[in-house]
């Protein structure tokens, strides 16, 4: 990031600092312990005996998050809320200090989110990310495709099988389940095998949604995976088409210079003789 | 579409609005809301508060499609009837307008399709479904093959193991519908496990087909996908492609053209040389 | 298939015939009845009414394919026994004359081989298969490798489990089958779960052996198709280089040849000066 | 691999003899020949009549792989100790000699790495193994996404389903092969459908741990296999590509290298005229 022209020197080193090799070091290797202790804090075992330990750990990773988050707001200024990774990081920091008393289980879960500033913290994993999320705007039609084909369903099911099963079709929410279950091939025995009994033809009506449905997904899943990998081919392919072109331009133009000097030579000579 | 050159002033005029971004808006919101009533109708509890206001709801977007469709009829003429995307837009709403005094069921399923016209009111999704639907052609072998297969695993699963297992393997259908879940990894337990215990030689019976036919599968939905892709990308590199070549054959041309020119130019002075 | 020159004019007509389109198109017609006949077959009802019927019919059938491949043999000749196709096919119709009075199930299953006598008879379909086989050589690597692998989990398994379970790891052969069903994903609830309440360590290695197994069955059926596809696609590639590469060069030697003949010209010009 | 030029004739002839493809022939037997002895000696009924047999068969092939061993140590020198594929044939035979006295099940299972010697042995699995070995760092950082992904919901799903489910959820190990299962589509009619009946949400937690591992695993798996396939045709590619250009320059060239002889001439031409 660049640093505007007018900001103090202090600002400047601190940006540095915080740019700097050892101190992102620093960040990730806590950030890998945080993690650990993060998980280690599931074995009631060892809470029962390290959990102060662990505790007082935390709490001091998170005070270095929230000083190094400080430092680079001071030293990016502006640009640090205009960089969606930076945003991420403060928002992970931000709940971290929310205070738990209350014992909601979503924030001791979101909590966990500081894992994922690995993603932000290592340059090669920001790119993937990147990479992946920059091919998700080619497919969006496929997957709305996707979601509207399992709702066609999920309505479907539900008008149809309600009666018959009302524990799994019983309505939209139960019945988008049980098909995720039929569509992952997971709810085969449970759900269409007792069906197909009453009704011959519900074998076929989930056989034609499996297979639709798989088609979909799959087409969704390879399709971003090939256009997440052009995007990172692109760049090098380009340059190299580029530069081919360019060469092959520099050899037709040199042609073509000789070409145009030596057709100016022969109307020299032309010149010379007619006025001999 | 075109207009006709006759067309009267007022259809044009029809035509403009039926295609105007604002108009065709609407009816996507009219789509999208007929989609989540359709929805909303399944949950019990809110059809019994609910139920008249949804019902009206309903009965008012029917009205609007056809308005719709009577104005797109008016507006295009004869080219609406071969437009396929009409024709499926003219099924939906005529199947909306049946009456289900009869309460038959598939009505109320076919009604879903209106969740369809989606596809065809917004662009990008034509064009994943044409793209899709355009793939298929080229692969028609590959999905016959495994319609072989899966027809000549069924015929001998029923010939061998109908007097072991009738509920699984009874009659052509069954078995089909048994070795769809084989094939899709679900049917191993309650289905190949207590035959294999009966005979060995079954397992591999069921591992052959279970092999051939993923292979086949993965072959045919790769092929697919990977067809799709092509098609998409292909009007790109074609005109990449075309450009590229034009602007090399301009410079050949042109090298050419500057041989030529010189030629001459030393024959006129070979000419000259002669003569004097 | 070419005649040798010496076949005499009643062989050429008898090829001639054989290879003609309507000729062609009724076999696969009887194919195709004949596959639907051996399906009603497995209805007990449909062989009590029509059981007679169905037999005759299927005796005349036969009856056509030994003609078929008579006339074939006399037109083709030595030719005849060259092409696996045509060796396939005589595989079928020989199968289908063995009486089947010892109530042989093998020899009963062996006649749908006849179903594939379609993949022989329609061109489109040889292609496919004669691709997807092409392809095999270039991945039977990757093939051996997924074999191995195998071999040393089912060893090592029925090393490991066989007294924990003898039912799923008692031999090679009853390893090897519930490995399959671990690595199609189906055997977890039956096989690992209740081994991994005795030994957590157990989970870690079929998670080992899914993910490798996965790994690579999926690298083979990837690289099958892929390398179908570019088979399917390169000679319409190479044509497109080829002729791609020749207008190049022809352009290139154009300017050549304008060359030499403008350097002959400016030398005659020479010559004529330095003659004056 | 290349001798050192001081190496005695002695020592050239041995590391000729052991690269002879005789020698590695009877070596590629033996290997096969041991892996089906190991799977033999799983059959409790084979051990018990021929046990012996086999023990001693065992014996003389680790003999001759150790001395097998030997010569190529002393063939290859300090050479043997770089090459990877070496270390490993080495590590085996080391393995093999081991006394098993003290019944180690871990020692058993080691040994079957020999049949893993047929992947140093044969070549063309070599170069396959090489292939997918050299694609994996390109893709270590999606596979660094996957692992923390799973652990991220391994560590909530014990924060959050650890009282609800403590034999499927209780730590983090435990939660991670459940989620495993889950992610192989497999452990949903155990582990899923109960708690779903609890609470409705949790459905939803599951199908989007699903959807997200499964398309990150696909990511992992098709990229492997991308980067492994274009290793292999990298090199011919290349070769192709610099083939190509390389005449493309020719031609180039030529026109060029004729362009200025001809502006020779005519400056030539030029002088002689100027000279007159």
């Amino acid at each position: 990031m660049l640093v505007p022209e007018s900001a103090s020197p202090t600002r400047a080193r601190v940006l540095a600092l915080t740019e700097s090799a050892p101190f992102q070091r620093v960040i990730i290797a806590l950030i890998v312990l945080n993690a650990a202790i993060l998980g280690a804090e599931t074995y009631p075992g060892v809470m029962e005996s390290w959990g102060g330990v662990l505790e007082t750990a935390n709490a001091i990773i998170v005070a270095v998050f929230v000083i190094e988050i400080v430092l680079r707001i001071y030293g990016n200024g502006a640009a640090f809320f205009r960089d969606p990774w930076s945003l991420f990081d403060l928002f992970v920091v931000v709940v971290a200090l929310i205070p738990t008393g209350t014992g909601s289980e979503v924030l001791r879960v979101l909590r966990l989110l500081r894992v994922l500033r690995l993603l932000s913290a290592v340059k090669s994993m920001r790119l993937v990310v990147n990479a992946l999320g920059a091919a998700i705007p080619g497919i969006l039609s496929i997957g709305a495709l996707l979601v509207m084909i399992m709702y066609m369903f999920a309505v479907s099911s539900t008008m149809l099988f309600a009666d018959m099963r009302p524990d799994a079709f019983g309505d939209l929410w139960t019945s988008n389940t049980s098909l995720f279950r039929i569509m992952i091939s997971d709810g085969w025995p449970d759900l269409v095998v007792p069906m197909t009994q009453e009704a011959g033809w519900i074998a076929g009506y989930f056989i034609v949604f499996n297979v639709v449905t798989t088609f979909i997904a799959l087409n969704l899943f390879v399709a971003v995976t090939v256009e997440a990998m052009n995007r990172r081919h692109e760049p090098k392919a380009d340059l190299a088409g580029g530069h081919g072109d360019e060469r092959a331009d520099d050899v037709s133009g040199e042609v073509l210079g000789e070409l145009r000097a030596l057709r100016e030579q022969v109307a020299r000579l032309e010149d010379r003789i007619a006025r001999d």
